[in-house]
């Protein structure tokens, strides 16, 4: 398998300075994200503190930098990560569909302003999951309900639907879902996961639905939950000034490692991050020639 | 006296963004350091990785820079800091003349790639000086060299000359001095400095020269001895991810801090430090209203 120098998840400013700064140093590097890169900037309004470009809209940061990665030549790779191991001499990734490996991590996957739902936490993995695709196969011949954060996620529902019997979506974005026949399309706000009768019960603000697995399918993954191992401080990714993490060769940058929240400082962070990166290889690299 | 809530020293990536942040956050706010900028973005080539403005040269990136400060209405006070004072509630800042006061100090001063000569810290006080205006009154009927680093330090030796006896000028940058009769220009690279017989002799490349005292004028100060008790690791000032320092009220950023030596990480540290500023001025003045 191919294997990449460094990985940087997350599009928004502190994983686009990232990948530009690890791009400029020559490593192999996979980008991934959105190529819509963050909607928290597409939804900025006036931004006025980012040196250099006074008074610009949301959308004119986005798009300078998406002309960024286009002057330097960086692709986006459109995928959820949906997990990441540590290996001992390099990552792996969980894809969707797939894996990939890299020798550094860059976590810049930002905050995701959603608070679990009583009971998501006690009943992660006993039938409620944030991957359809990955456990799809566990559901043949049952019934499941997909809560969807953007329209990206009817790809999973319908994937899960040739194998479950039956699946509720539950759309929590403004724009109506397309979606195969067979689908169910709940209008409802989740309120609470719960347990009762082998089932899992998802209380709506629309009324119940039992089912076999609830699906939740965010913008973000909790950094900790995505990566299995990772020192946190309360939601955030615990990193020193070099912004590397307590596991060796990952590093972090941008909303996920804390306050404040502020594209400038997630740019200059997503430097630092890359930096650090490439002194790792350079220091694993020179090791390894003895 | 005035004082200020925020004073920002330095007008590099990290003093603008400072300054900008804190415009931002209504402090009264004072920005010293060159209306040139940083003369490190002045001399750098391509920048390739401050994301959002690709590919730029040096005076563009400090052009961008002048304009968004000149959109925020952010005027650049162009003296020059002998020394920061940490008076409890506040502190002063000792000027080339007269004083400032400001609640809160964010420190943005750069590295400077010079060594001190040898002897130099070793007579710091004694015969050595890096204030030709606070120290010129000493010099009554006496003799000094000044060497300086920027055609800026003309007006200083000619306040000396004033006072002083005779004047020895060794300028270190290119173009030729423009200084009262009186002085004595000596084309000479400084090598050492040391005591004798009550006098302090500076050895040059072009011969010694014994004097009562040698200013050095360069375009900064070493942040330990522009600050005293601050603590520093190094060269570089130590501070948290708050960019705080030892210090209460007294934070620091970019270059100053240590590696990466790199824009984008300036300018977003920049942008920290004056949170966090306002973080301490909020929290105090909450104090002082009980």
């Amino acid at each position: 398998m191919e294997r990449y120098e460094i990985a940087v998840i997350g599009t928004g400013p502190a994983g686009v300075s990232a990948a530009i700064t690890a791009k400029i140093r020559n490593k192999k590097l996979l980008l991934l994200g959105s190529r819509e890169l963050s909607l928290k900037i597409e939804k900025g309004h006036l931004i006025q503190n980012y040196p250099g470009l006074p008074a610009i809209s949301g959308p004119q940061l986005a798009d300078a930098m998406k002309k960024h990665l286009e002057a330097m030549d960086i692709a986006i790779t459109d995928e959820r990560v949906n997990a990441v191991y540590a290996m001992g001499d390099y990552f792996a990734l969980q894809m969707a569909e797939g894996m990939y490996e890299a020798e550094t991590v860059i976590l810049a996957t930002g905050v995701s302003a959603a608070k679990p739902f009583p009971g998501e936490m006690e009943l992660l993995g006993r039938g409620v999951s944030y991957c359809a695709t990955c456990d799809a196969p566990l559901y043949h011949g049952k019934t499941a309900a997909v809560i969807a954060y953007s329209a990206h996620e009817e790809a999973e529902a319908e994937f899960l639907a040739e194998t479950a019997d039956k699946v509720y979506y539950l759309p929590q974005y403004p724009e109506a879902p397309h979606l195969k026949a067979g689908i169910e399309v709940v209008k409802a706000k989740p309120l609470s996961i719960s347990e009762e009768n082998g089932l899992r019960r998802l209380s709506t603000d629309n009324g119940d639905i039992a089912v076999n697995g609830v699906f939740i399918l965010r913008e973000s993954v909790a950094p900790g939950q995505l990566v299995p191992g990772l020192a946190t401080e309360g939601s955030r990714v615990a990193v020193n000034r070099e912004m590397a993490t307590n596991i060796a060769g990952c590093f972090a940058c941008g909303d996920v490692v804390g306050l404040p929240y502020q594209y400038i400082k997630s740019a200059g962070e997503g430097n630092v991050a890359a930096l650090s990166a490439v002194n790792y290889l350079d220091a694993k690299h020179r090791a390894a020639r003895g």
